[in-house]
């Protein structure tokens, strides 16, 4: 199974309280495409600038991932993001938001992609999410992902995307945003009826909900003593998730939820180390043995008279 | 197996976006006791005024708990409680607290109750539960919780209180302000390295973390669409936590964890009325049926390769 991630290619400069980064790799699609490719084949589909260094496109490469959908805007310059985490790393302010080539060339999917199983849609206008999945043959699902932004100035089509989602990913923040509701029950329960077949709450370091109109489940995040870098942390989630899922061989709540601790398995190795350099070195065995752990962790019998 | 709760009785002034109670049946101890009153025969030890309205002690004496260790204090009134939610149901204001016979009167532990086997002490002053704690003879296991006023102005006894304690309960935040740490796996590290052999770390609607220093458990809260009243929550969570323990008939690992199941399911009861309300008619199957969708709603198979 083939997998597709639209997304951006970035350069970031972070500081967190355990250090700094300089136009690092990173963006959407960077941090997805690292974490998918551990579990199945992974193109991404992006646009960089001329400034964006070949040992970044040679990192992805080596990582297994087909780059040819990365396209350079002559003269252009790749998008950067500046951020800065506070002490507790649960929030962060943007310090710079360069949009450069993002801001104006949309890559549209070339041939070979079109035919794509499963497309993760990172996080971009609803506007150009849906246009990328008009060109897509039918995929066998639909990841999305969205942002405050869009909710704030492109709500309905934020809900236009939902409707043709198979599993619509979103912070714990914009759900309760766009639905306009402190529970994330009733906020899930309505993206379903909105047209999801499944909905992922992202709760950062308290874990995720997951919803369809039939089950809920709820994971914890992999409690780590030590959180170096959070960036990519969603981001990597859904790949991971995304590439489990490619390869389960099921598209059954089973599957789904071995796909969440894989997941959860795999973001918060991310979150140990800055910027992308843990995911390129991570291996699946490592991912399976965390996996585990957190069931460990999560494990309880019955309650009922002995 | 006997269980003694030693806290408040009060009077709750409530307001939530879900409406209002006037001087209701409040206090960590009334929580605390109709929870662990549907596992194990359980007694309070606390202090009211003579306004306490007798139907209060009548509700608590119908519900099978041992009030003989409620104390009222001539001419004095009752601890008296106000505080308005925020719409989230997440942070609270308080409006008013009237100490009253709190203040001026702590009661000794009555001989009959001394040699009770399970010990919660809810939150009061660190020296206070110190002393109850050297009235006992050997309980089988202390429960205890703190708040932040304690760790602001008595931070030295409240180490001193941990190291006498089995199992300490503490707020997600206050474990913060207690170790100095945003990291709630170091916090409770530092907990289990001051004295306590388990530490539970309450997260609200984000469930739990308990640690010894060969464990860690995390669980989920139950997930609600409508929360009516949050006030008693990690009370009557602590209450049914160590009920559960007292009729297990086990203070092995696994049974720790199936009695945050049964608290985690019985907290959630709780939110959904104002008040006590719902503690007062809740059954023990109702709360073995939620601890059982708990455990559906959690469970999830392993990710290595099929």
């Amino acid at each position: 199974m083939s997998l597709l991630i639209v997304g951006s290619v970035a350069l970031d400069t972070i500081e967190t309280p355990a250090g700094r980064a300089d136009r690092a790799l990173g963006g959407s699609a960077s941090y997805a495409a690292l974490a998918s490719r551990l579990f199945a084949p992974t193109a991404i589909l992006g646009v960089v600038g001329e400034d964006f260094p070949l040992e970044y496109v040679a990192l992805l490469h080596g990582a297994g991932i087909d780059t040819a959908g990365l396209e350079t805007v002559p003269g252009g310059k790749t998008f950067h993001w500046a951020g800065r985490y506070h002490p507790n790393m649960n929030a962060r302010d943007t310090l710079l938001t360069e949009i450069n080539v993002l801001g104006t060339h949309h890559p549209a999917v070339p041939e070979p992609l079109r035919g794509s199983d499963f497309l993760f849609l990172a996080n971009t206008s609803p506007e150009l999410q849906l246009q990328t999945l008009s060109e897509m043959r039918r995929p066998r699902l639909v990841l999305a992902d969205t942002m405050n932004l869009w909710i704030e100035t492109q709500r309905e089509a934020v809900w236009r995307l939902i409707a043709q989602t198979d599993v619509m990913l979103i912070n714990e923040s914009e759900a309760q945003m766009l639905c306009d509701t402190a529970s994330l029950v009733r906020a899930g329960r309505l993206m379903l009826e909105g047209g999801a077949k499944r909905v992922i709450i992202k709760k950062g370091e308290h874990g995720c909900l997951m919803l369809t109109r039939e089950t809920l489940f709820t994971a914890p995040a992999f409690p780590l003593e030590t959180v170096c870098d959070p960036t990519g942390a969603g981001d990597s989630f859904a790949g991971a998730y995304l590439g489990f899922l490619a390869q389960a061989g099921s598209l059954e709540e089973p599957a789904h939820r071995a796909a969440i601790a894989a997941a959860t398995a795999l973001a918060s190795y991310n979150c140990e180390e800055f910027g992308v350099g843990r995911l390129a070195r991570l291996t699946r065995e490592e991912v399976t043995a965390r996996a585990e752990a957190l069931r460990e962790m999560t494990r309880f019998d019955g309650v009922g008279p002995a």
